[in-house]
């Protein structure tokens, strides 16, 4: 099963190696990843995005909320929750087919940011299913750079 | 000085936790690190911000580059490149004060997603400043809860 993990931990050097180690040293792989500080700046938020076996991830949950540089860790996909990503594509594009493409970007509500002569870049935000449709509609004319935040999450309610 | 790498990776277990392991062994603290697959699902792409001594950077990229797991690793503040970053913002908020807070949410052309009794989620996509930016203005409402991406980032053209 999907797990979205949400830590809040304490921000210093190594805690955050510390933590995706957890998982590694499972032998679980981390789907995505995502950390930024939260209004307090000696806090950060991980969310964590991984498969695996439920009393497994339970155990690591567990093993987290032990851990002196965590605050807190909860797993999100236990309870209802909001869940955004954000990806920025960068798509090649001629005269011709430019067009085609600010028209998918459209249907998506995701924004062109920047246009060049072989390329055109867009943000979108969305869930993990909608940027997945977005990035099949626009493969065929060309993925030249693609990055994407992995999902981060909040608690509805 | 700020540095955002773009590391293309492997996207194998432990690889996270190892590059991740590198910056922290070196005494450098990640501000943000964002990781998420690419269009290629064995391969996923490590946005990584720090601050530090250009010298040193220079070192670990050199470091990366050498790495098997590691397809390319590149100092994107080195070139011109666009950043963006998601923000999800739980706010407290009454029934007189909504208004308010969709007001200042609308003027940052984010947007409201969850209306609760007493809150309101919003997710604002931007650079870091504004993000910071629409934060602080929200601060006195009261946050209830923030997660965000960390930042990503593509060379321009």
């Amino acid at each position: 099963m999907e797990h979205v993990i949400s830590v809040l931990v304490e921000n210093k050097f190594g805690v955050l190696a510390h933590i995706a180690g957890m998982f590694s040293g499972r032998g679980f792989n981390i789907d995505s990843l995502a950390v930024g500080e939260t209004e307090d700046p000696s806090v950060s938020r991980m969310t964590i995005v991984v498969h695996g076996d439920d009393r497994v991830v339970e155990q690591i949950l567990k093993q987290l909320n032990r851990q002196v540089n965590v605050i807190k860790a909860v797993d999100l996909s236990q309870e209802t929750h909001i869940e955004r990503e954000l990806v920025l594509l960068k798509i090649a594009t001629t005269a011709k087919n430019r067009r085609e493409v600010i028209e998918i970007a459209d249907i998506f509500r995701s924004k062109v940011v920047d246009v060049q002569h072989g390329s055109l870049t867009i943000e979108a935000v969305g869930s993990g299913a909608k940027i997945a449709a977005l990035i099949d509609l626009l493969k065929p004319y060309g993925i030249l750079e693609l990055a994407r935040t992995g999902r981060i999450a909040v608690a509805r309610g």
